[in-house]
């Protein structure tokens, strides 16, 4: 089939139920409840010096499972279990001609594999855990100084009582949707509302705005995800002496800020520097995002050492 | 892995880009986006007598298409060799020890396999088809007098300008869980309501109910699959003069009518007995339901003959 002959070149590792295994002999059956329903859940976390931090595996574990809850689903592993799983595959992937000092760590977790239909006795399986390596693609300097170009989308972020966007699942559509619409006029990404035009969140981002130097995000019961990296920001900007608020606002509030950033395990603390085509602030990274990004930074950097 | 030795069990046959395969050996890319995002389209028909009806096979394919439009997918085979497939599989399949007369058959069309990331530009492959024939579950005539006993539940159906119900696709978790919520007090499955409380649809099929000889069903922009079954069904009621009304109307509508059905490619026609616990009129399939599950039958016979 020809999917096997792209994907010998792709640079990743991956873990299937504690099978190691390179890209063109990673497949699961038709039948994984993921395939058929993107009935799965997901976290992404990264290395940094080429190991996994312990708070941030515990921090995505239990979000796992808090998603696991949401999604009525009862996870066969242990989070030990599947922390170990993912060094294991670290540890292949470290081995590999394309390896890399950090990676982009993916852990999918599937309902299991299982007969069309929906009730719980279809499953013949317990959950099916599947983790991809491969190298981190992370935000240059140059990039981080550019800032992200996004673009408020037509589409409805999902309703939370639809669909909770606080359930990291394989249910991407929304996601991807909104990613497609937001860069066809040459956008980065895409930020979108709720059904009532507030802000919610980037595609697999948080979003913040800072004006006259009070830090301002959505909150949870708008309908996001509960991200680690917000939460963290959040704690800081807060251990900074910086007023936070969590409130609901319309696209406007971003257009008139002095600053806008985005949070998420890849992008880190990053300056959003144009919404809707028009320049925020000056244009370029402002000086509570440059602060609450190095803020990040040294708490990384403690762990490490 | 375990799944192969249950997966040797299932009376079913696949067709992976033109490979014929049995549960065990069908298998897909880890990188495959219907598994990483559900970002796929899909389709179910059954055969009658044997085969599939050209008018049903010609429906399905144009719904194919509309999801496509609505997903932003260019699918790369043609209706025509997607067809070929399925014949070919369906021929496949009689020739199973584990062969019946009739067959439920799955399109599955992923995006493709691509890389992480959602750009068009992550897409490894065209467009890939997975196609499933296996054994039709249809409600037997003693399933039918007995009728559905639905459950309304909190859950909402996704909005149309978030997640598109119009669009067959991949990501099926409202669904799913509303039918966890559904069933989970021992309905049979369970009808969802849009935020506003009107109702939508089933899990997997349209709802109709009859007040007063006038026949109602919820009209397309609340946010509902343009079902091909109830599309057929309503020319068909029009045909034998009665009137159908398509408008917004509260689960309420549905507890005080005189009739309330199903329509679904497998269910067809079927009655509705029970909503929320209270008896739909005298509890059995009602003369209309009846009367048009009649109308429904005839057709396909006529176009077999």
């Amino acid at each position: 089939m020809p999917q096997n002959t792209t994907l010998v070149d792709l640079p990743a590792v991956l873990n299937l139920q504690g099978e190691l295994l390179l890209p063109a002999h990673a497949k699961v059956p038709v039948f994984d409840r993921s395939y058929l329903y993107g009935d799965s859940l997901y976290e992404v976390i990264r290395s940094y010096d080429g190991r996994f931090l312990p708070s941030q595996m515990k921090a995505h574990m239990d979000r796992l499972w808090q998603s696991a809850r949401l999604c009525r689903m009862k996870i066969d592993q242990t989070p030990e279990e599947l922390i170990g799983a993912c060094e294991q595959t670290l540890d292949f992937f470290k081995r590999q001609p394309f390896a890399t000092k950090d990676v982009y760590c993916r852990i999918i977790l599937s309902r299991g594999v299982g007969k069309i239909g929906f009730g719980l006795s279809a499953l013949l399986t317990p959950t099916q855990y599947t983790i991809l390596v491969q190298p981190v693609d992370t935000p240059s300097e140059e990039a981080h100084e550019r800032g992200l170009h996004l673009r408020v989308v037509e589409r409805y972020r999902n309703h939370p009582k639809a669909l909770d966007p606080a359930m990291k699942s394989g249910n991407y559509l929304n996601n991807l949707l909104s990613y497609l619409e937001g860069t066809a006029k040459g956008d980065d990404d895409a930020l979108i509302c709720d059904h009532e035009g507030f802000v919610t969140e980037g595609t697999t981002f948080n979003i913040f705005y800072v004006k006259r130097g009070i830090v301002c995000t959505p909150p949870l019961p708008v309908g996001i995800l509960d991200g680690i990296t917000r939460r963290v920001v959040i704690a800081q900007a807060r251990g900074l002496g910086l007023e936070v608020r969590e409130s609901f606002f319309p696209k406007e509030r971003l257009h008139e800020a002095d600053e806008v950033f985005a949070t998420s395990t890849l992008k880190e603390v990053m300056a959003v520097t144009r919404v809707d085509g028009k320049k925020i602030g000056k244009g370029g990274a402002g000086p509570v995002t440059r602060r609450l990004r190095e803020a990040f930074g040294g708490a990384i950097r403690r762990e490490l050492s």
